[in-house]
C-alpha cells in the first residue's frame, strides 16, 4: 500500500501557500515585527556596516518587484557596483551619501534617488552616529550586480 | 529635395532618451522638486481628498514596478475597491487606518501593508490635523481597479 503522506502524484500536493493581506507593524530602532535584519550580502572586502530586510516580495511572491530596507552603520559604505537593473531608493533614516558616476550627492530624510542602468553607485553613511535607512526597490528578476574600481 | 528634418526614414530619428541617474530632493511639506501632486483618479464620489504623486516608474520608463507616494487629507478616503494587482504601502506621514476585508488596522510611521490580490480594502485618515502620506508601490502593468461596496 501506498503511504499518502509519501505520495508525488499529481495533484496530492497542497495548494501553494497564497499570500494574504498584512500590515507589518513598525517597530522602535527601525525594525519590523518579523522580518529578519540579513547581512547584505556575503562577506567581502568591499563593503562595511549594511544589513538588509526584505518587506515585499522576494520568496513566493507574486509582484514584479521587491522593496527592501537597507541600513549602513556610521562609517559604512555598500559596494561600488554596476548592473543593468535600476535601483529606486527613498531616505528613511539618518544622513548619508550617494555616488552616482564621478557625482556624489548628500542625502537625508525623503530624498528619492533613481540609479539608472549600468552607473556606477554606491551608499555611504560618512557623517553622524545614526544608521543611513532607506528604501530601495527593484525589478524581481534582475542581473548581478558587478564590482566597478575606483578612478 | 528632401528636407532632412521631416524625414521618417528608420534609422534618421533622434534616438529615444535613456533615463538618467538622479537626486529628486525631499522638501518642507512632503513634496519633492519637480514632481506634480495630481489628484489622484478622476474626480469621483467615492473618494475624498487624495492627492497623487509619481517617484519612479510611469511613462517611459523600464522598471515592471511603479513607486507613488499619496496623500490623504484629515476625513478623507481613498476608494473602497479590488484588484488583481497588489499594493504595497509604506506609512511616512501622520496616521491613518486601512481597511483589508472586513478588519480595520491602525497605521502610523513605517507601518508596511501588503495587499494580497483581490482584497477589498480603503486607505483613510480619520484621525488628527496631518496628512497620512505614504509610499505605494505596484507592478507597471496591471489591472483596473472594481469598486466595491460596504457591507
Amino acid at each position: 500500500m501506498n503511504d499518502p503522506t509519501s505520495s508525488c502524484e499529481l495533484g496530492s500536493r497542497p495548494p501553494a501557500a497564497r499570500p494574504e493581506s498584512r500590515v507589518l507593524r513598525f517597530q522602535p530602532g527601525f525594525r519590523w515585527e518579523g522580518v529578519p535584519a540579513e547581512e547584505y550580502k556575503a562577506q567581502g572586502a568591499d563593503w562595511c556596516g549594511v544589513r538588509r530586510m526584505t518587506l515585499a516580495g522576494g520568496a513566493g511572491a507574486a509582484t514584479a518587484f521587491e522593496v527592501r530596507y537597507f541600513e549602513i552603520e556610521p562609517a559604512g559604505f555598500s559596494s561600488l557596483e554596476h548592473h543593468a537593473h535600476e535601483h529606486v531608493v527613498i531616505v528613511l533614516r539618518g544622513r548619508g551619501q550617494v555616488r552616482l558616476g564621478d557625482a556624489v550627492h548628500e542625502l537625508s530624510f525623503g530624498d528619492t534617488v533613481y540609479v539608472a542602468p549600468h552607473t556606477v553607485h554606491q551608499f555611504s553613511n560618512p557623517h553622524g552616529e545614526e544608521p543611513l535607512g532607506f528604501l530601495c526597490v527593484v525589478d524581481a528578476v534582475r542581473d548581478r550586480p558587478v564590482p566597478a574600481t575606483s578612478p
